[in-house]
């Protein structure tokens, strides 16, 4: 069964020629999931050659426009397209408040049905239950609330699985330990680095991490693969940042745009 | 005087990796105005080297996503980025509630004053008048309320310009001659050309032109050259609605991305 994730942006907050705004695709046994949608993901997913129609499920950490700004022209291309299937939308609540504004004033209505599922920031959530896997959100430390996720394999009755393989996604957050439980273990951690421990006093400041937490985290919370991102613009180079991580947990990499990372089970990695 | 207009992007509708959708940006001795904002607008300010904040006015003709959906990324950026200067915003009056809610969400008090001026869509309005510059917003014919813009050079009292140069932006529009008056004589006008003129019916259902009626208007009111532009997406190759224009009105060219075009006095060119 699939199970991986292609990044389509890796920087913070400011598109850049180089690197776009937060957005990964995970694929799961065929069935794909949007997760954040900066400005320019629309045109990431032709870039990478991903068909927009088959995302079922778009899930939206929170409400920073370097995490959201490109939703609105994908619901809309979507609907120029033609679209027929439900896509599924699981954000903080005032973002139906933006979409259907922003509807209103061009006069559109979709041709597909758009099910608005709110998030919940301040609690673990079982947030999407079907036959082969499961996602939860759960809070992170930012300075507007903000949502991680992980999406967990499902036992089969009728096909053993080895080892239930698991994605978990943190941006943005600050470096906090109460993020530990929800992410135990898992297969493979993404979570935001946003600059080098040099600046960690700029990085608390903003609600952010350095790669140097971000690997901390990812050693205390005992996953087997750590992918650092959301670069901030002032970094050309990334090879401090994958650096500063690697002293702390080996297993790190970074999530560059257009990388696509295989989620393997355990006992094969 | 410098008096140029660059193309930001040239497609209707959707965004495409060959073109983006609507923004233009005219250099009026080193006065830079936006005209309307696409989603990944600001990747092309980078990409075509024009520093962000000289920027100083934009005016967005109507609220099609693919006319504004990158205004709020674009306001954004300048935050991140420490403006200091007033940047004056030119729109339709539901613009400022859509930009109003999506920095209430994300907590953002902007640094730099954000002036809004509200357009009125139904009768020609002067709306910016500077030494060496006037405004004018007119209406156009849309599916819903849509302002052209003509920017025309002042006559200086210290200064004798032999003929004041004018640039006119038509877009989104139904062939309509009701536009003539306002675009009269123009050294360049920029009309919408989506369709070839064998789809004439469906571009009149959508409000949108030919190129065959954007050479028509080009011709009828005796401008001095015709940019094109607002490709439908179905069309790779340009060329047979250059060719469509131009057996109308020969002195057309493609407002492809990217390019630049002078605004020459009309007895030097």
């Amino acid at each position: 069964m699939i199970f991986s994730v292609t990044i389509l942006g890796s920087n913070s907050a400011i598109p850049t020629l180089q690197r776009n705004p937060s957005a990964h695709l995970l694929n799961a046994n065929e069935r794909l999931f949007l997760i954040d949608c900066a400005e320019g993901t629309q045109l990431q997913l032709r870039r990478y050659k991903i068909h927009f129609q088959r995302i079922k499920h778009v899930l939206i950490s929170h409400l920073h426009g370097d995490h959201f700004y490109g939703l609105i022209g994908f619901l809309t291309s979507l609907h120029l397209l033609g679209r027929k299937d439900e896509l599924h939308l699981y954000a903080d609540e005032e973002l139906r408040k933006i979409i259907d504004l922003q509807l209103a004033v061009s006069r559109t209505r979709l041709v597909y049905p758009l099910i608005f599922h709110p998030l919940i920031p301040n609690r673990k959530e079982l947030i999407i239950d079907s036959e082969r896997l499961q996602v939860y959100s759960f809070p992170l430390v930012h300075s507007i609330p903000t949502n991680g996720f992980i999406f967990i394999e499902k036992h089969l009755s009728t096909v053993r699985i080895r080892h239930p393989r698991s994605y978990a996604y943190c941006s943005d957050t600050a470096y906090s330990e109460e993020i530990i439980p929800y992410i135990q273990g898992a297969d493979l951690l993404y979570h935001e680095a946003t600059f080098l421990h040099e600046m960690s006093v700029s990085a608390h400041e903003k609600f952010h991490s350095t790669a140097y937490e971000a690997a901390t985290i990812a050693a205390k919370a005992g996953v087997k693969k750590l992918l650092i991102g959301h670069f901030s613009a002032r970094y050309d180079e990334l090879q401090p940042l994958l650096d500063e991580a690697k002293s702390v947990f080996p297993h790190t990499e970074l999530a560059e745009d257009g990388k696509k990372f295989d989620i393997c089970h355990s006992d094969n990695t």
